[in-house]
């Protein structure tokens, strides 16, 4: 499906047009569209489904709870990252025992939590991680599953920001360390040793990196396997590309479904995969409303009420993001910077960019929003954080509802 | 004064032991010695006060409330970027006839909401934001005070998401078109055209470029009074760099008053400033501890509690801080990267540091972390916000109370 078809002239998200959204929930907005995210998730089950296999959706690209209820209902699991964002999913709904829970730095009170919780799966990162593990474990009387996350030493060719797969990265474990500290923490008490995982990086196109990886995994499982160690789940982590600019051809998820197929076939393992980016990124738009427009005389300047603490991908990780104007302009086309209210350069949404010739007032859609964007926001400047609506078919809702200046201050002592 | 003494191995803020509060407080934690600021604004009124002059304490470098009642109490003005920012200050007890807003992007609600508080001037940066508060105004039967926002074309050699004074950023208006704006818009209803502002960058060393600027904006002043239209306020702008990494040489306060002081000489201006960073920065450390170490053979990792989503500098800016060991070891120094538990590369607090080697356990301060720190960070991977606590002497007390889990929901519908 298209989230957001243009009809006549008009933006819409699903059968809504974007502009009466705006006019009830004012700008700037987050809208995602729950078909999308349904028929994405569902292509990654067509892909990968069966046989036990599990799509675990990475929560942090986007933890709205209303978003993990919808995935929740659709049977996905969970990637987790920190204690939040288990409290997200389990408000949610979502089941423990469908979680993994990933990340390098686990405090004793998140895995304490996520022990009571009874999740399915820890992905260790270090041995000081399965040390703290294995003895919070062993306090309340059980064993904690774990999977050894291990850097296969894949250099998928991303932003250095989002790339994780190489030895000077913070993530896993060197792989020619890996059977040698799998088979010393076997025996500990707390811990049993049921899989491997790894993650290579972030909006990755190359599905060969991708094999190689897992290949690599694979003939760590079948060492271990050998030596009587055998491995039960093979997280083989996300990282699917999504298409940025227009012209990026990235795999689609069948294809990249077969290629991690092709890799296992024939071996006896619980796949589990956990695509984020993939499944939201292009199920969201951030709406926006031109306060200002100038010129320098060298530039012209589009000035939106949504800024980098709203979307920080730009100033942050160089992010492109396409935008359009939520009703067709039939104006001159003009190369301007779309820019924030922030008081600082940083503060970009897009720059350089050919648009037809934006006034106040105007609304325009900031595009590829779904994943990556209301996460990271922040209150800079003392702004309030937007709001997030989703929309499903004819109808809409708020998922979060903007902030008020009130809440600027919670926890300031003048609550 | 040294906010941050270490006395017998150990770091104080002011009186009290870090590790007391980290105790009590838990981690990651920022902490802001009261002492120091008021010694820092202390020094601009020495520097630049009297004559009516005003210190605006630039709220967007750190707007915790009980910082700026601090201020307040000091006599301090405050320079605003957002209505946001002005509700913490009136919040603060700060006085609206001392305020100045900055911005090139005020809405027509936050353009209201100043008015009606009766703020002290507006720095317009766009013939588009003039019209829009004219009218305001009309609608009130007021004037707004206005003073135009002069881009002075001086290259302030810094980070180029801080530098602010050339033709291709967004803020200002082209020093070779504020003359005919100016008097173009003299006759407006709404606005009482009263004077000049400048800002060329964040992070300045050179205080030639401070006054070069200065030396353009004069030039124009005389240029419009001569015309017939004399200008009352001159507003400097903020930008005085501070020392980051050892050996960084910076100009003291006093030095950066003469420098302006010594242009402005012979004037009769209303002069305006507006440090931020140079006030807060090095009164505030962000308090973190250990989780796990690891090695990945060709790296040493230490990864703490705190992580990106509290200090997003060293990602954003590329920024530089001090990192210290909170009880002194007579550890052997190992080079490591101290990274936060994020699932993202970016994620990373220092990179390639020297450091006693690190245990977990063990508390680490982060320097430098009192401008740009609490203000910029996010729930990112679920994550909840610091706690913040002044400390003034013997005493401290906590200025925001850290998020708990039913924070991170709020307005989702759950709360």
């Amino acid at each position: 499906m298209k989230p957001f078809p243009f009809r006549a002239g008009e933006l819409y998200c699903e059968g809504v047009p974007v502009r009466e959204i705006a006019a009830r929930v004012g700008t700037p907005a987050y809208l995602y569209s729950c078909g999308r995210i349904r028929e994405r998730y569902g292509q990654f089950v067509r892909a990968l489904g069966g046989n036990n296999n599990l799509i675990c959706y990475a929560v942090k690209a986007n933890d709205n709870l209303a978003l993990l209820r919808l995935l929740a209902g659709e049977g996905a699991g969970f990637d987790i990252v920190s204690g939040g964002e288990l409290y997200r999913v389990l408000k949610a709904g979502g089941r423990a025992s469908r979680v993994v829970f990933s990340g390098v730095g686990k405090t004793a009170e998140e895995i304490d939590y996520a022990l009571k919780a009874g999740i399915l799966l820890f992905n260790c990162e270090s041995e000081s991680e399965l040390r703290l593990l294995s003895e919070r474990a062993v306090k309340k009387k059980i064993r904690a599953r774990v999977a050894l996350r291990v850097n296969p030493q894949v250099n998928a060719k991303t932003h250095p920001y989002i790339a994780t797969g190489l030895r000077e990265h913070k993530f896993g474990i060197p792989i020619r360390d890996a059977e040698k500290l799998f088979v010393s923490v076997h025996g500990w008490p707390g811990l049993e040793l049921a899989g491997l995982s790894c993650h290579i990086g972030s909006q990755i196109s190359d599905l060969a990196a991708f094999q190689e990886a897992l290949q690599k995994i694979l003939l760590l499982a079948g060492q271990l396997s050998r030596a009587g160690f055998p491995v039960r789940y093979l997280d083989a982590g996300g990282g699917l590309a999504v298409p940025y600019r227009p012209g990026d051809t990235t795999p689609t998820i069948a294809a990249y479904g077969k290629a991690i197929r092709w890799v296992l076939n024939g071996h006896d393992l619980q796949l589990i995969v956990e695509p984020g980016r993939s499944v939201v990124a292009d199920a969201g738009i951030l709406l926006t409303r031109v306060i200002h427009t100038k010129s320098t005389g060298r530039k012209q300047f589009v000035i939106v009420d949504a800024a980098m603490n709203d979307l920080i991908r730009p100033a942050l990780y160089d992010g492109y993001h396409e935008i359009r104007h939520v009703q067709s302009r039939r104006r001159p086309v003009e190369k301007c910077d779309v820019v924030g209210p922030v008081c600082e350069t940083g503060d970009f949404i897009a720059r350089n960019r050919d648009l037809p010739a934006a006034e106040p007032g105007d609304l325009l859609a900031i595009f590829m929003a779904g994943a990556y964007g209301f996460v990271l926001s922040s209150n800079y400047n003392a702004r309030p954080r937007a709001v997030e609506v989703l929309v499903d078919g004819e109808q809409w809702r708020v998922g979060r509802r903007r902030e008020k200046m009130s809440d600027l201050i919670r926890g300031e002592g003048l609550d």
